[in-house]
């Protein structure tokens, strides 16, 4: 049985640091699905979970991640990752992410993530995710 | 008059650094779109241009870029990344990835970069790709 | 004139990112120079001041940068980053940083670090530290 | 017996990646020591050997790392990165690195890596590098 009421996002701020800016002044492009990814971490924090214990059977490989940007970011600007899980299939949960900075949007994000069994010396695949996984989680739009 | 017969896309070999790991002891998937830019990077180099020279009055940020990680890579593969120009529009530029490794489709991506104006002190100005640019590159599919 | 107790040093506190991590399931050793840096740009603007503001005219390039690695740091790990500036001479000031985990001494750096004058077009040069930067620190060990 | 005349030294070319950059218009300080670890790692491949084979029961972390800046580094730079193992004691390595461009000394830098044990679940514990191992390196100046 589904939790209803269960957190489905999370909002966390971030300053921009020296080492994510590059020589054109700005953060890095790459930069922005590693914070994608550490809203997406600390929102399985806030509902009890961590994505990647130690020793875990089962991993969240990324399936695909897409980025749209609308403005820089620059050195030491505090800006805010909302984090949004959209969707959760059999095996994979979906995210929508929205950056923003002094009420600008910044860029707009998504993302899917799959279940995965790790087993020593074989190729992941691709599982059904455990449902006390999935039940902490409540997709909105 | 666009030069018939210019490259229009760029194979480059990477071998994985430790680096570029993490803890589920395969390449991060963030460092993806830092390969995309390497092969963009090195595909202007192939043309003759940088992307970047030293006080440029003009830059090409990043519009949007995603991928598909269809399998993944572990520390010391190495693989090739191919960038092809696949559409140039009075101020952008797109581009599609592949990335390989033994024979094997390692991820799929897509990037589109626009041209801007740089003044000191004022924001970026979305600019026309100065003719002496988009002549270098013949859009392919 | 000296602000005598203006703060020497500075502590912050960071949770590790799963980008942090490779392969061995650490926190890579590069990122300890980015967590120190990330506390010295956190104690000057403690300080009131910002290490890098747009457009500036001088700047701070690393001359060294050292750690001992104690202990290593895992995914979601919680620890300080403590950073105290130990000396100022005319051009340079010289920090030192230790990084604690649950009591444990992870790691002990330090870093030097330079006035530069920037000019476009040619190479930094150094520079006496101007006063009103050198007054807002107070060394200590 | 050691074998005479084993590589202690390696030499590899690297072109400054656009990610690699800051707003400062220069490398990033934090990537020397991922330039060094690259080097030290084609050094092993080159006395036949992986530094973390999939599955190892060993590995190399480091224990201590430090740099010396001289000049810096920009977008599209080329560079050589030379590695010369300058000590090797019962249960570490001991590297020494020089980086230069255009005859230029960029920077110097050296390291200590420890042979450890990896049992799952348990710290890692420092231990004789194998024989096999400290063999394939002929320390020199």
């Amino acid at each position: 049985m589904r939790q209803w009421g269960v957190p489905s996002h999370h909002r966390l701020k971030h300053r921009v640091q020296f080492y994510e800016t590059d020589a054109a002044g700005i953060v890095h492009f790459s930069w922005f699905y590693r914070y994608m990814e550490e809203a997406e971490h600390a929102l399985w924090r806030k509902v009890g979970l961590s994505i990647s214990p130690r020793d875990a059977k089962i991993g969240f490989p990324r399936v695909s991640a897409t980025f749209d940007f609308h403005h820089p970011l620059h050195f030491e600007d505090e800006f805010e990752i909302t984090i949004t899980v959209v969707k959760i299939t059999t095996k994979t949960i979906q995210y929508k992410t929205v950056i923003t900075c002094k009420q600008s949007d910044i860029a707009t994000g998504s993302m899917i993530v799959a279940c995965v069994s790790k087993t020593p010396g074989q190729p992941m695949k691709s599982i059904t995710i455990p449902r006390e996984i999935a039940d902490r989680f409540q997709p909105s739009d």
